[in-house]
């Protein structure tokens, strides 16, 4: 793109730059391979007809958006595959994660329904099914001759999995089970591409055998014909309807009426049914975490690469949009001048890099606990259940209010669904739901952590995560943190999380003493709880951060170590100030402690100031991903609203019918 | 309807109701008369095939949504006109309010393009036309013989209205003026109905004469032709896209190309131009306020009726949907039993009722300030322009994160847009936006706030809603409020806001002996300032809804005062839990104030809980306009939402085509 054509108040940003863009980028990305594959992934993607001139799903209805998705999704995955087959690397399992990041990052703007099938159900069937199973079913399925979902959540069942109502009934006389909805709360309900994409399904149903209920436990079932792709008998099978966000993803509802499928559709990796109808419990609980936890990564590092977008598009657009003086004999400055719209831009860079962090951390703790676990050692499992809980909370509810901020500091223009905030809005505040809602997620964190209390008061060890508890009770903790560092705000956090945590045990304790059963009371504080989880996760969250850019900074060139340590402080201040109530509670922080923290922040947001494009530059997001005009790389925001305003249906024809039909004769009729 | 029908859980929820339900509506709607109006009204449209049996407008292309909208508007205002006939009642500015309350909240779901006739066209008519000019336009305006809309905003230019750039040039040769849009960044963008609805709109331009730019004017507009709709000679117009919200109101842009207008056209009534081209200032710039300031007190009150559906739909759904034990023994618990829950929903019970409040105050102050005015009273115009800018801006925040949260509290099928969260949602979010942005506005506040603070330490007498700086600096105030009272809480955030505006002018003054300008200080101080205006607005909230409360309570039944002193206390204690870091800051709070203060807000909670459903039904909103399956007085959720789903058309066939274009070919191809 010549340089002329790039907006001037960007180049001038640009021109700013204090760092290499392109060693922030390979970090980034994660390594020259990564970067080099992904350049060519989109260069090949760039100019393809398949995805350019075409009208924009959001002038399409619910159905017409349907059968677009569906084209361009099968389309990108043929081009996907043919860019590794000749690059010689055929086996789908390999390019599954290039696949997921297209598109589930929003190539296709509202999601799609085949990305189910390689995020859930080859998954469910690496994680369930037995090396028998996986023989015959795993090959069909990562070549996607069989197209599959994974069916759990009901009607009126979300996340309280034990109240499923779906059965499974062991025929012993045929080998048979019966799979049966007993209730319409009890049909299956959401799960991605069963409405009219997949053609098998993974059903969790609760199996029963010898008139006993052993539980919910997965099955294979094919849902339509594979010539015809007509529902199978005693099937009934739609979609649930539109959506906030997310409509190419084809949600379905399922309801079984006396399904009959063989004995071996059971998937039994973990439990087992003999022939016999004898139920054979699985060695360990344990073995079912792995892929709750895998999913949980995942969603901490989408949320990042969401915000990275949503940045992006904010940052470019508010250094190109002017408005109001600030000097009023100077002409209007551009609104990233205004240090309140600094404030809602750059803290969502921070989370955005910090989420990132936290992701690479949690994943790195995953592999490190599942490889301990192959050893039969489950100790630390209860740790990392507990803090990916709480890291897939707080980032996704943080996430959702990221893109809001940033959405409503681009104005009435962030409004516009062609912005793109809207669709981004629309998989960020979703994760706060699915996968466990996220106050759900924070009371199981902190089910754990009063137990660790427990255990920390007897003296007994702790996990790393939660060992700032026992320095906390041994009074090692400082109680007046140095706040002017992140070391000190983590410290700080700490103290503020342990300080929850100590008063929320003792309010257990109190109301069990007043006659309450411990779940009574656990409801009763449930509050304070979520809370005190809610600060376990923003301590561990800086600290992470601090602790990995530091390290990223012994070997980055001292510019990039600059701006990341500036993105650092930021969050930490942000954070710090954000939770300025608990500090002054739990810390002995002074006045003077909170008026220094406050011009901190000020001065970071300034410091960030002339780097701020530069920094979404080298997120390198390019335009073909970002999909919105007021995010474009050349600054041309007005010229591409004009156009995308062109494309709308209605702007085809100058005078719409419903002006004959209804408006004239509706004006006439009081003359 | 039969009460056998009614879900049994919303039944025994009833059955606790400790007050007189019709009470609590009365007061609600504003009197018997208009209960029964309302109540006549929605009775004549409740049957009416004319919103039934439609497909519902979410599963619409953006173009059928479009002509859908026209079709059920003209038909509305046709049955609303002669709803009002018919009982002898046949001028349209007695109706406005029925029309505007029906189709403003959102019988038709995302909002409509005749709205801004009468929200905006209308009122410019009446506010800037002279009485000839009045006589001239306004009947067949009121009549909807010509249908208006109102162009301000620019594609590159919003609040900052100084920084429009569309010209309206005097030629006294002919005595017309030449509308044009000198380039496409002043291409007026965004106004309701422009795009292909209205035909006529009054649009605001910078007033050229005898070479002298005399700023922004108003001028009447023809844009079609009133037989054809074809867009007049000159005239560049279409709609600007499809939105996160409100896509039934046809948002448009406009474009002038040398248009020619006669002199006449331009609105006389404050500012004039004589024919010889000479311009004559208007008397009063404050007389433009009074139009700015009623829809500011429209959106309070429309966000306090949105928020009155969000916790209706929030609230049912919560008694009937179960999930979780609470004790392990005992069946799934209603979710509205989780004290989690209660805290996502009551709060927002009490902010609807509270900006009521609100909206009537300000209300009051603007009729009261209004009638000072005509007598050329200006004194009190200014704190009444600065509390109705900072009700504007903290109601509409508070409000859509209220929708978000009492959306995401349902889980899943808050997700849904049949759930009606997310049109409600598009209405609020919007207004954080439009009528000024919130943080423009929360700084207006703060400007005055600023100026009153110089008044106050010189001891200048001070208005009613500052009067509490005046105490602040007399040293008055008790820096220990008991805050176990609401009167206690209001002494409260009165010192935080003075607190923080004394720190805040402080710091402005600092800055302006270090060398910075005044507006340099100020814009590096505006974290502070929007901090500052935000605590004034919280105290006076709390303030104006005790007051209205306790005044009400004089003459109300003791049970119905027991319920609205409760919400009252919620709203104070949930204010005040959500200040607590500034409370300590800036007063001498204890640790054991604040654990009071906690489980104050529980046990409110607790109190509130059996009355929920109670008070939520008192708020009298008809299934047809509440739009929820989750929401409907029934409580038949589950039902209603499968026969929802079975509305889509992707239900109407078992194959979707895609599947024989798309998905066979794809899954063949690996094969």
């Amino acid at each position: 793109m010549p340089a002329s054509s790039v907006n001037k108040d960007l180049q001038a940003e640009r021109a700013k730059c204090s760092f290499d863009k392109n060693e922030f980028t390979l970090w980034w990305v994660g390594g020259s391979d990564k970067l080099k594959e992904k350049n060519d992934l989109e260069k090949f993607l760039e100019n393809d007809p398949d995805f350019h001139n075409t009208t924009p799903l959001h002038f399409l209805s619910h159905k017409e958006l349907y059968e677009e998705t569906i084209r361009q999704s099968t389309a990108i995955f043929r081009k996907v595959r043919k860019f590794h087959e000749d690059r010689g690397n055929g086996d789908p399992s390999n390019y599954m994660a290039n696949l997921g990041g297209l598109l589930g990052n929003g190539i296709i703007r509202q999601g799609n329904p085949l990305g189910i099938h390689f995020a859930m159900f080859v998954p469910a069937l690496l994680g369930h099914a037995s090396p028998e199973q996986q023989a015959e079913w795993l090959p069909r399925a990562l070549k996607v001759q069989m197209l599959g979902t994974y069916a759990q959540t009901e009607l009126g069942h979300g996340t309280f999995l034990r109240g499923l109502e779906a059965t499974a009934t062991y025929d012993e006389r045929t080998q048979e089970f019966v799979l049966h909805s007993p209730t319409l709360s009890s049909y299956k309900w959401w799960p991605g591409g069963l409405a009219h994409t997949a053609n098998y399904c993974v059903v969790m149903a609760q199996l029963y055998s010898k008139g006993k209920c052993h539980g919910i436990q997965p099955f294979i079932v094919q849902l339509r014909d594979e010539e015809t792709h007509m529902p199978l008998k005693g099937i009934t099978i739609g979609e649930i309807g539109n959506k906030l966000g997310m409509n190419g993803v084809n949600n379905g509802f399922l309801g079984f009426d006396q399904v009959r499928i063989p004995r071996k559709n059971m998937l039994m990796k973990n439990a087992k049914l003999l022939e016999d109808g004898t139920f054979v419990k699985p060695p360990s609980q344990a073995l079912t975490y792995g892929t709750m936890m895998f999913v949980r990564v995942i969603i901490v590092r989408d949320t990042a690469i969401h915000l990275a977008k949503v940045a992006t598009i904010a940052v470019r657009y508010s250094s190109v949009r002017r408005q109001s003086h600030i000097n009023p004999d100077q002409p209007e400055v551009q609104v990233i001048d205004h240090l309140t719209q600094q404030y809602k831009l750059f803290p969502t860079i921070a989370r955005s890099i910090v989420f990132k962090l936290a992701a690479d951390n949690l994943w790195q703790m995953y592999t490190q606990v599942t490889a301990e676990l192959d050893q039969g050692n489950l100790e630390r499992l209860p740790e990392l259940h507990a803090i990916a809980c709480c890291l897939k909370a707080v980032t996704t509810a943080d996430g959702a209010k990221s893109v809001e901020v940033c959405r409503m500091a681009c104005g009435g223009h962030g409004y516009m669904t062609c912005a793109n905030f809207y669709n981004l809005y629309g998989f960020v505040t979703a994760a706060c739901t699915y996968e466990g809602e996220n106050t759900v997620l924070l009371l199981q964190t902190a089910r754990y952590l009063v137990k660790v209390w427990n255990q920390a008061i007897k003296g007994q060890p702790l996990g790393p995560t939660v060992q700032y508890l026992a320095n906390f009770i041994q009074n090692k903790t400082n109680r007046h943190p140095w706040i002017d560092t992140v070391p000190g705000i983590v410290k700080a956090l700490h103290t503020v999380a342990a300080g929850k945590l100590r008063l929320a045990f003792e309010h257990i304790e109190q109301r069990k003493k007043a006659g309450y059963t411990h779940e009574e009371a656990v409801n009763l504080t449930a509050l304070e709880l979520t809370q005190t989880a809610d600060a376990h996760c923003r301590a561990f969250l800086v600290q992470s951060a601090y602790e990995m850019i530091e390290k990223l900074c012994q070997t980055a060139t001292a510019p990039f170590a600059k701006v990341m340590r500036s993105i650092c402080e930021l969050y930490a201040y942000n954070e710090a100030i954000e939770s300025i109530g608990s500090l002054v509670r739990f810390t002995t922080i002074s006045e003077s402690d909170i008026n220094r923290l406050q011009v901190k922040l000020e001065q970071t947001l300034l410091a960030i100031r002339p780097n701020a494009v530069s920094i979404v530059d080298a997120f390198a997001i390019p335009d073909v991903l970002l999909g919105s005009p007021l995010g474009a790389y050349d600054g041309n925001v007005y010229e591409k609203l004009y156009e995308e305003a062109k494309k709308s249906p209605l702007n085809q024809e100058p005078v719409n019918k419903s002006f004959h039909l209804y408006l004239k004769p509706f004006m006439r009729s009081s003359l």
